[in-house]
This record gives C-alpha cells, sequence and structure tokens, in this order.
C-alpha cells in the first residue's frame, strides 16, 4: 500500500514473476487510463506481457459471458497454466479476472493492482471471485487467493467524485465491524479523504486491508466469521437488486449499514449513539443514508429481494450486526436471523425524509 | 466401492447430508437409468431431493454452455449455498456437476455416483473438475474434491460394451502407472473383467482408486507427482483432438499409451517386453493399439494437437512417461520433454500396419 507501490510490482514480476506470460485484464477505461501504461512499464523492465484484455467498464459486464469471452481471447492467445492474470482495475475487473484466473486451466495465480478505493480497501483482498447470474449477485465464482495486492493509492486521482465516495462505504464497513479506533480516525479526517491527501488515503486503505486480513485468515471460505464483512451487504444487495442495479454498491452499503445498524440497535444492544455517528460520518463522506426520494423501487419490492438474496439460508435472512461500532458478537456466527417485520420497520426508517435525506 | 453401496449412500446422507437440498445432475441417458432411481431411494429415505436436472449425453455436452443452463436451472430452483450436487453419471457428468458445485455460490458440496467405469476407477475421485473451451479439452475447470464418491459395480450392467472397453484403458494407465502387481492380475483377469464379472470389478475399480488416492494426496494440485495419471493422455488429447473427438477417451488413451510407452522405451528405459505386455492386455481387453484404418486424420494434425495441448509448457510437449510397469521415475517431475521427432517416431510406429490393427 502506498505511492511508488508499482515500482515495487514490477521489480518484484521481474524477478520472480508468479507466471509466464503475464496477461493484463482491464476495463476500457482502466486499460487507458492505467492498465496499457503499467504493461508498458512492466515489459521496459523485462517482464513478458502480452496485449491488455478489455471488456466494457460497468456491473453489467460482471457476468458469464464476459468471461467466456475473455476466455477466448486467452485460447487464441494460446495462452496456458504457466500465465499468470494481471487484474487492473475496480472491484468489477478483480471479481471478474480473478474469476476468470481460478478456472484457467484449473487454476492459475492472479495479482491485483486495484485501481478505486473499493477495491484497495476491500476488495482485492480476500480471494472472492464472481460474476452474477441472470440478475443474482456474485451466485457464481470461487475462492482463489491472490499472489499479490499492489495498492497505488496515486491512481486513486483519475477516480470519479462518485466512485471515491462508494470505496468509502466500505472503509467504513470495514472500520464499523473491526477497527474502533480507525472508526474515530476517520471521523476526524473527512476533510484529508475528501481532498484525496495521499498520506491520508493510504493510512485508511492500510488500516481496512489489515482488518480484513485478520477476519478471512480466520474464516477464509466465509463459514462464520467472515460474515462480518457483510455488514450493510443483506440490505445493500437488496438495493441494487430492487434498483435493477441503478443504485450504485457503495451508496446500497451506505444505506444498507444504516438500516442493518438500525437491526444492531434492537438485537445486539448496538448504541444509538454509534447509530448517529455512522450516519454523520456517511453524510459527511457524501453517502445517502436515507433511500433516494425520486425512486421508483418501493420497501416491498426491497423486501422481496431481501428474501431472495444468497445469504437467505433456508428461506430466512441473515444479517452480520456489530455490538458497537468496532466489534462484532463473539463465536462463529456473527449473524442473527431476521423477520419481515423487523426488516420491514428498519426499512421504513429509511425511508422516511429525515434531515439527511438526498 | 462394491455392490450395495448405494444403500449405504442413502444412509448416510440420511444421517448426516452434505447440504439440503440435494440437486441431482445426470445425463438423459443415465438420468433415467440411475439418476431417478436414486432420487426416488433418497426421498424415500427422508433425504430432500430436488428433480433431475438433465444435459443430453455425450462430450459435446461438456462446455460452458451447458454450465450456465445448469446453473440458470439453480437459479429457478432457488438453490442456495446450503444446497449439495450429486452427480450421476459417467465422467462427462462427474467433471461438469463438479464444475457446477465448484463455482455455485463460491463452492457448494458435490458427492459423486459414477456410472460408467472410466469415473469409478478414476475420473470421480481427485476434484478435477473441467470443460473444454471451443474444442480445448479441459481448458476451464477447478479443483474441488468431492464429498464422497460411491461406486457401486452394479451399476456397470447397464454400460455399453465400448464404453466399458474404454474404462479399461484407465484402469490399465493405473495399474501401469502405480501398482504393478494390480497389472499382473489384470492379465489374468481378463476373462473374468469382460465377463463383468462383479467380484473382479470391484477388485480393479477398489485397487485403482487406491492407486489414484496415494497419488493425488501427495500433489492435490497437479504441480508434480499428479502428471503421473496423465501416461498416455498427451497423446490421447491429440488424437481426440485430431479425429474431432470421433475417437473416445479410452481408446485414445490406449493408442496414447502405445505411443508413449515407446518413447519411454528410449528416455526412461522402460523395458520392450513390458511395451508388449501393456500391448497384449489392451487388445486382450478390446482396446486398440494401432491407429484406425479408415482415420480422415493423419500424424501431422496429430503432432500440431499434441503441440497446441496446454500440458505443452513454454510450448515444449512433456510426457509422463513410466520406467516399467506400475513405477514412475523418482521426484517431482515424472514428465519428459518431447521433441518433435521422437513423437512422429513414435506416432509412425502407431500407424504401422501391425497384427493388432484395427
Amino acid at each position: 500500500v502506498g505511492r511508488g507501490v508499482l515500482e515495487r510490482l514490477a521489480r518484484e514480476l521481474a524477478a520472480e514473476p508468479p507466471g509466464r506470460p503475464l496477461v493484463p485484464i482491464s476495463d476500457d477505461r482502466v486499460a487507458v487510463l492505467h492498465a496499457e501504461p503499467l504493461a508498458r512499464r512492466l515489459r521496459h523492465g523485462g517482464v513478458e506481457v502480452l496485449p491488455v484484455l478489455r471488456f466494457p467498464a460497468g456491473e453489467a459486464s460482471k457476468i458469464r459471458e464476459t468471461k467466456a469471452r475473455l476466455e477466448d481471447q486467452l485460447l487464441r492467445l494460446g495462452v496456458g497454466r504457466d500465465a499468470a492474470i494481471l487484474a487492473v482495475g475496480g472491484g468489477v475487473t478483480g471479481d471478474l479476472a480473478g474469476f476468470v484466473a481460478s478456472t484457467w486451466c484449473r487454476g492459475i495465480p492472479v495479482v491485483h493492482v486495484p485501481t478505486s478505493l473499493v477495491a484497495m480497501a476491500d476488495a482485492a483482498l480476500g480471494g472472492k471471485t464472481a460474476v452474477n447470474a441472470r440478475g443474482a449477485k456474485n451466485r457464481v465464482g470461487t475462492f482463489h487467493q491472490p499472489w499479490g495486492v499492489y495498492a497505488d493509492v496515486s491512481l486513486l486521482a483519475t477516480l470519479p467524485d462518485a466512485e471515491y465516495a462508494n470505496g468509502m462505504a466500505e472503509v467504513v464497513k470495514t472500520a464499523a465491524v473491526g477497527d474502533a479506533s480507525l472508526f474515530r480516525w476517520l471521523e476526524g479526517a473527512v476533510e484529508r479523504l475528501l481532498a484525496r491527501a495521499p498520506a491520508a488515503q493510504a493510512h485508511a486503505v492500510e488500516a481496512c486491508l489489515r482488518v480484513k486480513a485478520r477476519i478471512v485468515r480466520r474464516d477464509e471460505r466465509d463459514c462464520g466469521r467472515r460474515a462480518a464483512l457483510n455488514f450493510g451487504h443483506t440490505v445493500a444487495h437488496a438495493i441494487e437488486a430492487a434498483s435493477a442495479y441503478r443504485e450504485p454498491h457503495g451508496r446500497a452499503v451506505a444505506l444498507g449499514m444504516c438500516a442493518e445498524a438500525r437491526l444492531a440497535c434492537r438485537r445486539t444492544g448496538f448504541p444509538a449513539s454509534h447509530l448517529r455517528r455512522l450516519e454523520t460520518l456517511l453524510a459527511a463522506l457524501g453517502l445517502p443514508t436515507r433511500l433516494p426520494a425520486g425512486r421508483r423501487w418501493g420497501t416491498r419490492s426491497l423486501l422481496a429481494a431481501a428474501r431472495s438474496d444468497k445469504k437467505a439460508r433456508a428461506g430466512r435472512l441473515r444479517c452480520a450486526l456489530p455490538r458497537r461500532l468496532g466489534r462484532m458478537p463473539a463465536g462463529d456466527d456473527v449473524t442473527c436471523e431476521i423477520d419481515d417485520a423487523a426488516l420491514s420497520a428498519a426499512l421504513g426508517a429509511l425511508a422516511a425524509r429525515g434531515p439527511r435525506s438526498d
């Protein structure tokens, strides 16, 4: 993590490449901004790098058909089991390119160069890969740990404001489930983070990766405590589905955390003062804490979407709920079963026009 | 392994199912013969079993599109991460259903009920899953160890003769790379095996699974000694590709072993007498030892296909070559690099019209 980390990547890949050749995968937008320049730099350093494989930017590309098209390109290029994938991009690229790597010749290494805040602070670490299937989020995928993750915060300079704010939602989430002091630090660093001060960004990213690594190490396959990282996500996935993915992931996670923190107030004793701190921090970072006013989807479609989520075990909905900011419940199961009435109430509170409604 | 093993499966699934519900996957033909009766038996025993998901029988179904169609059916049935797959069928079904299981919600358990000899003696064990991609064999897949493998040799009664002989090729291969005494036993058991005597079948299957388990345990991810199981397969895959998959896998493996044993004679000191024993056993079991006379593909297209195989590391072809029947070379790398001239010569010997040509 840090500035100049890509130079280190170039050195390490030249000295001991995880595979040969290296195949960069990137979306159309990031290919021009970051993947092509990085590929040139690596080639200059003597690393064997194939042309950048591209796909159209956006969540709509995170599907099985895009994976098959990338595989067809690997076939045409004669890529075998000695190769490695270089995923350069945001969460979509990491999930998609990681999935391609995990099944190519039954698994070749992947190196992640995250270029968005959400990918740096969260998605690139932990080995989860996936694509959506007919709208079902992340339904088809694998666990495939990366050979390395190289997060250069200077790449965040080209990130659109909206995407930057989206990434902040995962930063706040990570602090909320695993690091109370990071949460306090964030509350005091809002200005620096919004100004994209590299030192502040690097601190936030590195602290998030520490929390995530600690959690994933204990539960790589997501059988227990890793569910902590899903705080806000059960409701977020429902919001994304109900809005036909017009609501971006980070905004949906912000809203999801607000709803699930309300559930936590009843179920785990999450303090009401912490709910207010959470809402205040999210709002300060430019994230929503109330459902958008002009939306076409009601709380009823949200409820239906929540129930069809793959985290609904045996038809019952479960949410990962913190006990307080930075602290999850003890034990292997950090989730609570949520009945429809409680969920309705929590969603209803989000729908209410409050002072922070946008 | 054995007769009556499906009763044990029913008991074990009722007592402690690997997932709920259980989703059987089978091809059209095996669904009627075995999967539906097994599903009924399991339901009768109190196991929650969904309708059998089917796909058209044959290697042509082992592609990404079939996997996507099966996933669409899982979506429609609302199958989540608590489910498990029950793969009932031959090698194609095991590879395909295992791959579906390995990526559904990032991996759910799979139980294999192999119904062909090749699946019982070889394919169902070891965790390899895959589909073909535009003719490239097993190019996209995973390692996903099954929850269990239940091989009931009484199911072999319905297996067509040609498929039975194909399975024998893998039995012979397994003996050739890992069990000299099994090889000798096979030489003396040809009549009983051809008569499909259950006790002989069970002995052969169990001995093969012991060899395979021993090899896979040491090298699950196929980084070294597991390559032993590819004896005959480098050339076999080339034969399958050059014949546009008209040559069945088992016959191709028989031919591949004959070619690669010739290479072994030069490279590892494989005794010429062992080459003769190998050819004699294969022929006695109804398998070819010379390329078919009326074929449309020449040895040149075989060479081209061999070179494009994914086992061709960095463009160079490698074959796993035994030192003698039942014994591989020591060390982690059991493969030899083969140059085009040597391969040409070995293929030329197969093309020659010999006494065992068919």
